[in-house]
């Protein structure tokens, strides 16, 4: 089965790649943007039949995916909803 | 109104960070861990009324924020379903 992780920046943690970007879009022309912020998408391919897949993920989330000091991070197992 | 998009690399395109990931994750203990694929996450910020930013986030992401050779991207407005 296969596990998302999403890992975003905590809101107030200053995200300099999301600025770069942004400037880069306005550059290009795309005045309506106001802001951009830019985190990670980590696809986890599991073995095994899935039981506690949530609670392992979030597990790997806490000791490796995410710095829980400045991100956030949100766990989602395929087929389920977002 | 926000729009998120994630980038993901096209199936078959090498991933060192991905698999970097799964090295430390199996090292950790972590044995289910099949394989990994890191991509992004970035959040669009949207002044205006919103009216055809679909089609103005698709024309961001084929310009700047997605290399089309060799990454897939999909765009979600918030408010939609996944």
């Amino acid at each position: 089965m296969k596990a998302i992780v999403t890992v975003t920046l905590k809101r107030g943690v200053l995200d300099p790649q999301g600025q770069a970007v942004a400037g880069g879009l306005k550059s290009l022309g795309f005045d309506e943007v106001r802001g951009v912020r830019v985190g990670k998408h980590i696809e986890v391919e599991l073995g095994g039949d899935g039981a506690q897949a949530r609670e392992r993920v979030t597990e790997m989330c806490k000791k490796l995916l995410a710095n829980p000091v400045i991100e956030d991070f949100s766990v989602r197992l395929e087929g389920e909803g977002a």
